[in-house]
């Protein structure tokens, strides 16, 4: 039986996620500006082209991240699915201030949070089919 | 202890958004027959990038807007969560019809959307940090 | 009451997406380096363009099916959700290795994705309702 207050920790690291996305993406908004890419625009210039990748591949790892972080939280353990998360958002605050400067940059805080995913995807296969074959 | 009573304010809002991303969804495959636009392409004509860029702001906010809805249902108030989601709804389609038609109509429902997805997660944040005090 | 037992069959539908979606992803990366598509860059070769538009098309579709499964799932039948489910994850890999090949051999895989959707979709709309005339 699920109680709220084992969805405390995870609704801490996703609401954490979730600024620091609408963050990302309120740049892009300030970056269309300065560098004058019109919308729909979305290509033509490169310094825009990477605050907007930092964003998209922001959405894109969200996809991944927030469903793993839960079913890890819930089939594993809530405290190291926090744990785990919070890597993630450190190595996503390097990987879009790094790629903000640079492509090269974004290297580090990719591979925090490639790594991060991986292993909470992973728990949660496992703790998956483990309570599977728990309980049924 | 969460109940199913609870979760049904929450999804019916979220039925209704998934219903109309699923429009804007088709409206692009018919967009690419109309303005000639053949996969993988995604630019060339501005009527076409209107359109697709449409869904793929959804797909941004939808990200934003799914799990501060239900982290402010379970932590704030399902009703209060409920009605904020359906002026999201209704901002969303004045968005979208009116960027279908010129790029500068998108302004109203794009604030109405912003507005309301950021008052889901301030109050996202504000109860799941009641909740950790008040539980921990 | 929710009961984590309930949940067990969704989430294992949720974790392969996800292990998919992951290996999508990663052949971005890998098609990146193979056809020197370098980033923020994301058009210019039409083979690239191909693996780009999967993963993307991939994401554009997990924001609908992931709460339409769980919505499915939680009012109407976990089990059912479940194999509907599975059917989208045969029909993506379909997809994904069709559009490979070719543009034009993504429409089985694609039409398979769209139905499984839909029927998600609408049985959660059902559910949805009819928990809603039941229980206020």
């Amino acid at each position: 039986m699920i109680e709220i207050k084992t969805l405390i920790f995870p609704s801490l690291v996703t609401v954490l996620t979730l600024i620091l996305y609408f963050v990302l993406t309120a740049n892009v908004g300030r970056a269309r500006f300065k560098y004058k890419v019109p919308v729909p625009q979305i290509s033509g210039n490169p310094d825009f082209e990477r605050v907007f990748r930092v964003q998209q591949n922001t959405l894109e790892q969200l996809i991944l991240l927030l469903p793993s972080l839960w079913l890890f939280s819930l089939f594993v353990s809530p405290i190291w699915g926090t744990g785990i998360g919070l890597i993630w958002v450190i190595g996503r605050i390097l990987y879009a201030w790094g790629y903000y400067q640079a492509a090269e940059k974004r290297a580090l805080g990719f591979g925090i949070n490639s790594l991060s995913i991986l292993v909470l995807l992973l728990g949660a296969i496992v703790g998956v089919i483990r309570a599977y074959l728990t309980f049924i």
